[in-house]
């Protein structure tokens, strides 16, 4: 109990690693079974695809190596709990016809850990291979920071995307920290972080910036 | 008049050095006499102070080289006639009140060429120390154009900012190429270049991406 309460002072909440275009856009427009990142969303993540990093949480050995991977292992390093929304888990909106739809990523997703999938419409807990545990939280964010907290264990709480889901926290003043890798690509249209969002006045200041292969790497703290 | 209807054909409408924040704004809010680039409108521009290039367009010797140094002058190469808008000009709104005004710079502006300002409101040609010329066009941003064209003889013409001009240019599609400078800086407040404009629909590619000691420089193209 000590531990746990240590844990939710001590963990931080983190975004990242997470893409944006050069224009503002973490995800681009029309999402589909064919698009989960949204159309051209794929150009957002060449700098994660075939890195050592993301190939090991897919199961894969080897990859790329180097800044884009170094900057990729340290987003998810100490994190202990994800927290995404329902569109980063899949096309599906409304209720859920069945419990077929266990994710983008097959039956060994690449998180590993407890997740907790925002969502108006319930469901029952799917343990998938490798460690990754969906829980379903129809109560609201609070609700999910809370859990995803406390699954954690002391460690820190990821939120994972999409565009959506980390406005809402940061509007919400609940995230400490965030990594935004930033490739050169304009996407034009899609889910925009920034409009309406003042990092600055939300505390965040650029600590480090770094260009790594094929992205710029920002992590901003609260000052 | 070949010699003119060549550079007509020849000539590209470029945009840059151009600096933009990583959420998107190319200048801070509320510009005034002690704010030219809006509220912390200057942080945008820190890559580009003191090099060797912005030392010798205000007459000084010295100052950084390398990467950024290296673009700014690729930006300002072969450039003509450059067009401002009327708040790249001064912070006066509404109609001039006397000619006692004549830009942010002193008597030796910094362009050395023919600079067309956009505004509602007439006055006289000023000739500049340097040979730097502000004209003053009232007839829209087409005859600007078509002015800077023939003034540039057979060079680009340099679209300076601020960021309605540029927009504006954009919509209208008549913007070749657009080099934009991203320090790592996040605004949160100001003018946004992207807002509402698709860069990728307007046929835009980004072919060059090379990270300076203060920015990464991105050089766009129509494709």
């Amino acid at each position: 109990m000590k531990l746990v309460q240590k844990g939710l002072i001590l963990s931080k909440v983190r975004v990242g690693p997470f893409s944006v275009s050069l224009d503002g856009f973490g995800a681009g427009p029309r999402q589909d079974i064919n698009n989960p990142l949204g159309v051209r969303g794929f150009e957002l993540h060449g700098w994660f695809q075939n890195t050592e990093v993301f190939n090991k949480m897919h199961g894969q050995s080897g990859g790329r190596r180097g800044i884009d991977n170094d900057w990729a292992a340290q987003s998810f390093e100490n994190v202990g709990a994800f927290i995404l929304g329902r569109n980063m888990f899949g096309p599906i909106r409304g209720s859920w016809k069945d419990d077929s739809w266990k994710g983008w990523w097959g039956d060994n997703p690449p998180y590993h850990m407890p997740v907790f999938v925002l969502t108006h419409h319930a469901r029952p807990t799917i343990r998938m291979e490798g460690g990754t545990t969906f829980h379903f939280v129809t109560d609201g964010a609070d609700s999910a920071l809370r859990r995803a907290k406390e699954a954690a264990q002391g460690k820190d709480v990821g939120i994972g995307g999409g565009v959506s889901v980390i406005r809402q926290y940061l509007i919400a003043d609940q995230i400490d920290e965030m990594h935004l890798a930033f490739p050169p690509v304009f996407m034009g249209e899609g889910e925009n972080l920034f409009s309406g969002i003042n990092l600055h006045q939300l505390g965040f200041t650029p600590v480090k910036t770094v260009t790594g292969e094929n992205a710029m790497h920002v992590l901003l703290r609260k000052r």
